[in-house]
């Protein structure tokens, strides 16, 4: 399996803090070694960087943990290999442009029969089951609408298409367009809102702690979502099977149930 | 104006010393300070890298130029803004799926109404001539060709969009699926191609020198392709103005003038 790591806050904030976590995991205290990959949206535009190794060993994973890069929506996965073989083609996130965005999908789980959905104008480019199920979303949603939809008229739509892909196995996901992201829960995924009054974290996975009041301002607010909490002193929110949550500027704006 | 760098070679090979040089032209030896690109082909995977400010004082770029990615096809990009302001999502190289494949396009030079070239369903995320540019030549693909063409159906069949876009201004251009290497030259590009005996090769930029016989093996082809040339003890071949090359596993396959 895999694991997943998402962000969404009102301002530019680095991510630091939780990719140190996370990537411990790849390789360190877990065992996610085959290839992990990380999407920043600045604006419209992105920065991926990319790895078909262990996060732990990666000297790209180095730079990018300690180099506070600023950004308001952050999808990141580290990946134990199942469907398709390991390699950088089957590294999430993906990335498609899609009316005139970037969008950004990482998956955890596995998808029986996924080679059944069926595809429009985007293709696979390598072999993982998520990439197959990331082209189909495109294709239904290209088919649906001609432009961008509002972010309710686009939860409910996509949430009984990701409770097809639940039906085939497992399916926690993440998915941006730099605007909003949305969680959607198979089996595992919990997420925390960090707000004034800011606290310390320690992450669990290293010994690692930091105040947030010293890095922050007042008005701030920053919504994590990981697979597993990532510090061990806070109250993480585990989602629902099923479940499906819209944040925008780091607050949850919707929240679709089963 | 911008510069191009792109690679092609029969065994993946590192970069390092043709991007030290490039970089320093983002800002340093020249004036081309508007964001930098890089995009690696492992496979059928990419690692893209990328920054909106200058080369010389990026440190994602001091680590792409220190960490040697073996590639056999690469293409990079410094920016001299024109068209479209400086941002993350103006900043080359641009990457679409097509046909199940990472292509990839920088472009240097300015195109005059670009704005009235055709699109289908790739639309752009920026506002440069040249996504959009590289946006109605995938739109052009798609209609005449429901998957991938062999290299030279494919040359000539872009050699006269190259030159419809060479008409509208200033189109050099790279372009590249990881398979091939198309270098279309509109006013200034050269090229060359390094193989045994290997000699010792000095930046033009930089204070640097490398004797890729001590780097490579006798059958290694790796060609370079610039804006300008990079060395200054070796011989540099100038494309014409209209000419259009294919290079796979660093030789020139094809080449079309006007």
């Amino acid at each position: 399996m895999c694991e997943l790591l998402g962000m969404s806050a009102n301002v530019p904030t680095d991510i630091c803090f939780s990719f140190q976590g996370l990537i411990q995991r790849g390789g360190g205290t877990g065992p996610h070694k085959d290839g992990w990959g990380i999407v920043f949206y600045e604006g419209k535009g992105i920065r991926e960087f990319r790895d078909p190794g262990a996060s732990v060993e990666s000297r790209i994973a180095q730079l990018v943990q300690c180099y506070p890069i600023k950004s308001c929506y952050v999808i990141s996965h580290i990946r134990q290999a199942n469907v398709g073989s390991v390699c950088l083609e089957n590294t999430h996130p993906f990335t498609r442009e899609l009316w005139g965005q970037n969008w950004t999908l990482a998956h955890n789980g596995q998808l029986k029969g996924s080679e059944e959905l069926a595809l429009g104008k985007d293709l696979p480019v390598g072999t993982t089951d998520s990439e197959r199920a990331f082209c189909w979303l495109l294709a239904e949603l290209r088919c649906r609408f001609s432009e961008a939809p509002d972010i309710q008229t686009l939860s409910e739509f996509l949430h009984p298409r990701c409770e097809r892909l639940r039906a085939m196995g497992v399916c926690n996901l993440l998915l941006s367009n730099g605007q909003w992201l949305l969680a959607y829960c198979s089996t595992k995924l919990q997420w925390i809102t960090r707000c004034a009054p800011f606290g310390e974290a320690s992450l669990t996975d290293a010994d690692v702690s930091v105040d947030f009041a010293g890095e922050t301002t007042p008005n701030d607010v920053v919504t994590v979502i990981a697979t597993e909490p990532l510090t061990c002193n806070e109250q993480w929110t585990p989602m629902a099977p099923g479940e499906l949550i819209a944040f925008v500027d780091g607050d949850p704006v919707q929240r679709l149930t089963v």
